[in-house]
C-alpha cells in the first residue's frame, strides 16, 4: 500500500498530497477546490468534533444554527469585514432551472433574487443581526453560542484540509456587557484550542496575538494557535477573536446595563476547521504513512493473524476475538482484521499507512507460546509479550504513544526555532533552514509587509509567553520592545 | 410566558407557530424561508442526531461528507430526478463581490462561473458520481455511507422546521452488488427510523410503500414512515428509497462481480430532517406548551425552590443541590433553578412551555417534613412525596411518562384512523373528521391525482401492515386487492 508514497525529503508537498489520498482521509472532488471526505478521514474529524464539543459545553457553550444564506446588505455593514471577505463570496443569484425546450436544463432568468444571497464565509452579520433581537437588557448576557457548519471561500489555489473552497468548522460568538468579560472569553477560547491541540492532536502550538495585518477581517484583536509542520513551515491551527463593539455598532446591538444606561455589547468570535486534520497530518507522519495520536485514532488497535490453511486461521481467530474483547472492555478502540484476500505483510503496510497506534499480529507459535508480538507505529518498534494482561500493557503504550510523538514534535519545534539580531541572519534561516524566528520588528504595518514581500516570512503571532526585551528591529533599527515570532505558513 | 399562546382548538396552525419561537425553538431569519434553530431547540435535535448516529452506526454505516455544491450538468444526468428538483434550487453563479467605486458592494460580473453551481437539495447526483471510482469490484462493495449536512429546497410556502428553504438532515447513500441487498438495506432503514420514531420520539408511525405519485424523484421505491398530527394531518417523519440502478446508469458506475461479469451498481438512499423537530412537537404539545419525551428532552428534571427570603433560598439550594446530584449521578439531566429575579409560578409556566417532563418543587414545610413536590409535565398531576430515594421514583416517573405520551398519541391515532368504502364516506371523514383512512384505490396515478384535487387527501403508503382483502376503488369502481391509506398532509 505505501509504495508510490513520496518521500518527505524528495518532495514534502507531494508526500502530503498522496497521504491523503492514499491514507482515505479525502480526496478532490469533481467541483473545483472541494473535496470530498472519507469515512476514515471522517471518523478522525468526528473523534476532534466531539471532544471540542464537550470543551465548548464545559465552558458554558451551547450550539445553535444559523442560516447558510446571508443577504449581500449585511455584508456591506461592517466595512473592514466585507473588505476582508468580498473578493471570496460564492454568490446566489438565482432560485430555479428550467428546460429551454431543446431538454437542456438552464438557469430561469425569471427566478432571479431581488438581492443576491451570500453562501456564508463566516457568520458574523447573520448572527449579529439575529443577537439584535435577543438582546434588550444585561440580564440576556452573555450569550454564549457556537455553531458547527459548513462555510464557502473561494480560494484560488486550493489543497486538501489545508485550503478548500468549503470547509467545516465551528464558530462561537458570544456577546457581552463588557469589554473585560469579552476579553476574557476570547482568551479562554485560545487557551482551550491550545489544550486540545496539545492534549489531544500531540501538537505543541505557541499562543498569541496577531499583527494588525494578519487580524480577521473586522476584530480589534486576533489570538491564534500556530503550529510547526515538518518541512520547517507555520500553519494557523486556531483562532479567537476580540470584535470590540464593531459587529454590536454594525447591526445597532444595545442593551441596557444595571445602572439603566444603554450600551453597544461587546463581541468574541472564535473557529478551528478541517484545516486541523492538515496539522494533525503534517506534524507527526513519515514516509510509511500516518501517525495518528491514541486520543483521536478511529482504530487504536489492530489484529492481524499470521496463518496456513483454514484450521489455523479458526483457533487464532478465537484467540484473537477474546484479546479483543478484553481490551474493547477497556475502551480501547479494535480491529481485527481477519480478511483472507490479503497477506499480512500488505495488511501491515496498510495499517502503517492508515497510521494506527499499535498492531498486534498472532501467529501459531504465539498460541503455543501465550504470546503475541506487539509493534508500536510511532517507533515502528515490535515485542513479544504474553498475552495474559496485555490490556494493561496496550493502555499503557497508548498514553506512551501519545507523550512520545508530542515530545518528538515539540523537540523537533525546539531545533528549529531560533532567535535573530539582523535581518541578514533572519533572511539566511528563513531560506535555507525554515522554522521559527523571534525576531524584533518596530510594530509597523509597513515593515512587516517589506519583510513579507522580501522573505516570504509573516508574522505568526506576538507569543504571549515572552518576557518584554530592549531590541531594535532587524529591518528598521528602530526600538523594540518583545520579540515577534516570524515563519513561512500555510 | 404561556400567556398569549393561542389554543389549539382556536387555530391548530398558529398554535404551532407561536410555541415554536416562545419555547425558543427556532425563528424565522432574515433570509426568506430559513430559520434559525435557538440553543434549546438545538439541544433537542442534537439528542436526536446522537441517537440516530448511533444506529447507523450499529447497522454498519460509516459517516462522510461531500460538497455542498454540485454542477448543473450532474443534475440533469438522471432524468427523474431533475424534474423533481429543478423548481427550487438555489443556483451559485458568481465567485466574487466588488465595490462599484460608489462604496456599493456588488457583483462582480468578471467573476461569472463556467458552469452554475446548485446548492444540494440531496446529494445523489454528486455523491454517485464519487462513487464511480470508488467502486471496481465487488471486493469494494457494500458501501453504507451517510452524511449529516445542511441542504435547500427553494419552498415558496415555508414554516419553522416543517418546510424551510434551508434544512438540516442526514441522508445515507449506500451501494450494493445486488438487488436483494439494496431492497434489505432500504427496509432496514425504514424501520431504524421507525424505532427511532417510536422509541425515542413516543411517535406511533404507520410504515409503508409510496404510490408511484409520492414517489422520490429517481427512486423505484420509496419507504415512509407516517404519523398523525393533533389536527388529523399527517406528516412524513422519514424515507427510505430504494433506487435501482438509476443512478449507477446516471454516473455509469459499474462493478465486476465475483463470475466476473460487469453489471450496475444497485442503490439506496434515505434521510430524516429537522421535519422531526415538528412531528415531536405536534404529536405532544398542549396548550400550555410543549410536551417532551424524556429521552429527547434536554432537560429531564428542573427543580424550582419555594422560599422568602435569603436565608431561606440558602436552605433549600443545599437540599435541592444535594438532589440535584443524586439524579445527575442516575444519569438524569438537571436544572436547579434558584434565579432570584423571577418568581415560582412564572418559573412553573416557563417550563411547562418549554416541555420538560419532571418538576420538583421545594419549600420551607418540605425541608421540615423531609419531603418535595413533584409534578409530571404530561398529566399535569402533582404530589408530595419523601425527600429519600426521590431518584429512583424520578427514574420510574420519566419511564412511564416516555410510555405514556407514547400511549396516548397511539390511542389518538386509533380514533382517528378509520376505513370507509363509498366515496361520499371518503369525502365526509376528510373534509370533516380528519385523520387516517384507509381506502381501496385502483392503484392508478390518475385516481390519486383526482382524488387529491377534488379532496386534497393523499395516499401517505401502502401500508406493508395490512393484509390483502378484496375491494373495489371508492373512486372508479375497479378491483383492488389492499386499502392506501389516505390523508391531508403537512
Amino acid at each position: 500500500m505505501a509504495k508510490g508514497l513520496t518521500k518527505r525529503s524528495e518532495n514534502y508537498s507531494q508526500w502530503y498530497n498522496e497521504l491523503v489520498v492514499k491514507a482515505d482521509l479525502a480526496e478532490n472532488s469533481a467541483v473545483r477546490g472541494s473535496m470530498v471526505i472519507k469515512p476514515y478521514g471522517f471518523s478522525i474529524w468526528e473523534k476532534m468534533q466531539a471532544t471540542l464539543d464537550k470543551m465548548f459545553k464545559d465552558t458554558g457553550h451551547s450550539n445553535a444554527y444559523f442560516p447558510l444564506f446571508i443577504p449581500k446588505s449585511f455584508f456591506s455593514k461592517e466595512a473592514s469585514h466585507v473588505d476582508g471577505f468580498a473578493k471570496e463570496c460564492a454568490v446566489v443569484t438565482h432560485y430555479r432551472l428550467k428546460n429551454d425546450g431543446n431538454n437542456n436544463i438552464v438557469v430561469d432568468e425569471k427566478a432571479k433574487l431581488e438581492e443576491e444571497l451570500i453562501v456564508r464565509p463566516t457568520s458574523e452579520t447573520i448572527i449579529w443581526n439575529t443577537y439584535k433581537n435577543w438582546i434588550q437588557s444585561y440580564r440576556d448576557l452573555p450569550i454564549l453560542v457556537n455553531q458547527w457548519a459548513n462555510v464557502v471561500r473561494w480560494e484560488m489555489r486550493t489543497r486538501l484540509f489545508l485550503r478548500t473552497a468549503e470547509f467545516l468548522w465551528q464558530e462561537g460568538h458570544t456577546a457581552h456587557a463588557t469589554k473585560q468579560e469579552a476579553l476574557d472569553e476570547t482568551e479562554q477560547m485560545i487557551n482551550v484550542y491550545a489544550e486540545f491541540a496539545e492534549k489531544w492532536m500531540a501538537v505543541p502550538v505557541i499562543k498569541g496575538a496577531k499583527s494588525e495585518n494578519e487580524r480577521f477581517a473586522g476584530a480589534l484583536e486576533t489570538y491564534a494557535i500556530e503550529a510547526l509542520m515538518q518541512d520547517g513551515k507555520a500553519l494557523q491551527a486556531g483562532t479567537s477573536h476580540f470584535l470590540g463593539q464593531n459587529f454590536a455598532k454594525a447591526f445597532d446591538v444595545k442593551f441596557t446595563d444595571k445602572e439603566g444606561k444603554l450600551d453597544y455589547v461587546w463581541a468574541t468570535s472564535w473557529g478551528v476547521s478541517t484545516r486541523l486534520m492538515g496539522a494533525l497530518i503534517m506534524a507527526h507522519s513519515d514516509d510509511l504513512g500516518l501517525v495518528l495520536p491514541p486520543k483521536l485514532a478511529p482504530i487504536q488497535v489492530v489484529i492481524v493473524p499470521i496463518y496456513k490453511g483454514e484450521e489455523q486461521l479458526v483457533q487464532i481467530s478465537e484467540k484473537a476475538n477474546q484479546i479483543k474483547k478484553k481490551l474493547q472492555d477497556k475502551g480501547i478502540s479494535v480491529k481485527f482484521d481477519d480478511r483472507d484476500t490479503h497477506k499480512p505483510g500488505f495488511k501491515f503496510a496498510e495499517y502503517e499507512l492508515k497510521g494506527v497506534p499499535v498492531r498486534i499480529a498472532i501467529g501459531p507459535r504465539d498460541l503455543e507460546n501465550g504470546t503475541l508480538e506487539i509493534a508500536r507505529r510511532d517507533t515502528l518498534e515490535k515485542e513479544s509479550r504474553a498475552q495474559d494482561s496485555v490490556e494493561d500493557y496496550v493502555i499503557t503504550l497508548l498514553d506512551d504513544i501519545q507523550e512520545n510523538i508530542y515530545i518528538k514534535a515539540s523537540d523537533f519545534r525546539k531545533e528549529n526555532t531560533c532567535k535573530v539580531d539582523t535581518y541578514a541572519q533572519f533572511k539566511d534561516v528563513i531560506e535555507n533552514k525554515g522554522g521559527f524566528v523571534l525576531a524584533h520588528w518596530d510594530g509597523t504595518v509597513e515593515t512587516e509587509q517589506k519583510i513579507k514581500d522580501e522573505t516570504k516570512a509573516t508574522i505568526r503571532c506576538i507569543p504571549f509567553s515572552f518576557e518584554e526585551e530592549e531590541g531594535k528591529c532587524i529591518y528598521t533599527g528602530k526600538p523594540s520592545k518583545r520579540r515577534a515570532l516570524f515563519a513561512k505558513a500555510y
